[in-house]
């Protein structure tokens, strides 16, 4: 099992929204991401928009593949990424990447 | 149960020797930690020496409080506090403040 955290970065000036919508995520993407393999997924949010990432996978590659693959993801990604900086033109997803975990007690 | 995520700054400068003692983290301090009730503790570092650490726990004031009451976690954060930017006088983990979990999937 792998865990995985990343850090993303919201603008600053969206953030009451983008808190809003995930509120009442979508229950089909909720739905695609469980069966893709994304298991204690959290997301936490900090007031200067700093946006980390946890979840616990067996194959974070694999599993993001898996949700690339569905229409309900590429719906989601499409309206999340007005709420990103510095994304360039990679969806939000495409720019998870795994932070080295230099600790761990079970 | 609470989902807890921090963020801190180490020096980028002593990454490498911060990474190492985290390879072998005292196990009375381990032993401490499990004991305070602090479960699936990870800590994950960026190269920008950006810290981020997510644990699992009952009462994350409880479980600080029950590792500032133990002789093993102020040595551990004594030897520690040279790693850490902006911390003033404060000890690491009482510098550890919760980040907002705005979505969860289980």
């Amino acid at each position: 099992m792998q865990r995985i955290c990343f850090r993303l970065q919201i603008d600053p000036d969206l953030l009451d929204r983008y808190r809003q919508l995930h509120r009442d995520v979508w229950p089909e993407m909720r739905e695609a991401l469980s069966k893709a393999g994304w298991h204690n997924y959290s997301l936490f949010l900090e007031p200067d928009g700093t946006l980390i990432g946890y979840l616990e996978c067996e194959d974070f590659d694999l599993a993001k593949k898996m949700m690339e693959a569905t229409d309900v993801n590429k719906r989601w990604q499409a309206s999340m990424s007005q709420f990103f900086k510095d994304l360039g033109a990679m969806a939000p997803d495409q720019a998870m990447k795994p932070i080295e975990e230099i600790f761990h007690l079970p």
